[in-house]
């Protein structure tokens, strides 16, 4: 493990300049360079599991509730009948496992890149990878924009769960390159998914951190904008990633969809039946809450 | 700098095992023991001046806005009257210079242990230190628990803007002692506060955050309960703080207070008004929203 000095992993990259993450590393997994990227996965001293792609933290067992609970379920409790569901990337399994939890959902179908990435999580990481056997859940391995062409099914729900537009290229975070979710932000992908939403559809998708991706938010949200009626930016606290945040873009297709308050409502009580660490009404509600500096850019938008 | 290795300062305390946060350092601005803890200040390459206490961050300029705002106006947005404000701690100036901008407040006292921190800030962080050459403040140096019982004064705010109860010890951060701050976690300094705030009135107490410290937070939320009819606790989003969030005990000792709706409110134009980068009366409510998980810890303290 390249980043492992002394027993602890150091995440540095461009996309964060200046600042870096360390975990106390306990054991290492499986180490394996992929077709499309560098896959790690290592036991920490205190946050569980952590995965690890081309050097960036994609989850960590301590606090991926979070990130997974809030991607699917600001998007699902948006939608009055959330029957069919479409997950690109999420090749961990989580948010296949959340969105099974939904008693709406009838169909999950899911397009993830990297095999590599599903077999790992499947073998070493049960409470996330357990998302696969979900009998509703129909798999494939390929370029979710690519899929999106090529299928001819309609769906409630489309969770872009995607991994940075760009990667780190070496060991120190000083060089960049493209990683294998760059299509995942670009314009036309935002058009493709619209093709794909079934009436009144969807969009719920990984959108970077507002302390440190405000350029990259903005021109997604204005691209977002020529071509959905509503969209809005949410955001959610997740301790392991860069600046402990990270937000997600919320179109929908359905003029009246309004995110800041969910259709379907579910109290502590209601959380608690469906194992959910993180989620609730009241969370949901206030991710759309914005601090000054940011409502200013997104009202700002031209 | 002795956490400094090949340009980075690498923040690791046994108050948050196994992570480590690190900022990229550009020119060291300072660095003093002085009489209750080892001082250092820092220009760093992203986050503007940065101040470290006993190895911890107080505050990085990128974004003290949201620590600084929040344990302000949470408080005085949520009191009718916010004329007079006691601020114990806070020796870099950050609180007092969101106090000040408050329209109703018309005297602040402020009592910080540590002159070496104020003197500091005034001379190397301009930004933060101003709040010191606010005329309405009177500022005292020595502890915050014995200030309470000596001054004959009450308030209608009292904000506690402390350093973390324990410290590390060493530069690898395996051992801790107390720190400064340690009087001000403990329940007879919650007792002396209520004698002195006037009728109504309000307190605001940096608590931590509830991704590393939950049995801290809820003990004092426990002691708070049985001193104050309205206890709440809020928390607000900050990169550079141990999993990039902190949090806040706010307390009133009149039973209508209602915290989660502030009574003066502040939209997007009066927050730009008085020049806030983070607070409004959206991200106000918010705060109060709990992830499911600590939702639970909290209605389960008996």
């Amino acid at each position: 493990m390249d980043q492992n000095l002394n027993g602890w992993f150091t995440e540095r990259s461009p996309m964060w300049p200046g600042q870096a993450f360390s975990l106390k590393v306990e054991k290492i997994l499986h180490e394996k360079q992929s077709k499309f990227q560098h896959i790690q996965l290592f036991e920490s001293a205190n946050f569980g599991k952590v995965m690890v792609l081309d050097g960036a933290i994609q989850f960590t067992e301590r606090d991926e509730c979070s990130y997974q609970e809030m991607i699917t379920f600001l998007a699902l409790n948006s939608h009055p009948s959330p029957k069919k569901v479409l997950i690109v990337g999420g090749g961990d399994g989580g948010v296949a496992r959340e969105v099974a939890k939904h008693p709406a959902v009838e169909k999950v179908v899911q397009c993830e890149i990297d095999s590599e990435v599903i077999e790992a999580c499947k073998t070493y990481v049960p409470s996330l990878g357990c998302g696969f056997s979900n009998p509703k859940l129909t798999l494939y391995t390929g370029d979710g924009a690519e899929f999106l062409e090529k299928t001819d099914e309609k769906f409630d729900v489309i969770i872009t769960d995607a991994s940075d537009p760009v990667v780190a290229d070496d060991d120190q975070g000083d060089k960049t390159k493209d990683g294998p979710a760059a299509s995942l932000f670009k314009e036309d992908y935002y058009a493709k998914m619209k093709d794909k939403l079934a009436d009144g559809g969807i969009l719920s998708c990984q959108c970077e951190s507002m302390w440190l991706h405000i350029k990259l938010i903005t021109s997604l949200v204005k691209t977002s904008r020529a071509i959905y009626p509503v969209v809005e930016y949410a955001y959610t606290c997740t301790p392991s990633y860069p600046s402990g945040q990270i937000g997600f873009l919320l179109c929908s297709k359905n003029e009246n969809t309004n995110f800041r308050e969910p259709v379907t409502v579910w109290d502590l009580e209601a959380a608690e039946k469906l194992n959910l660490k993180y989620y609730n009404s009241d969370i949901h509600r206030a991710a759309f809450a914005m601090p000054s500096f940011m409502r200013r850019e997104l009202d700002n938008i031209k």
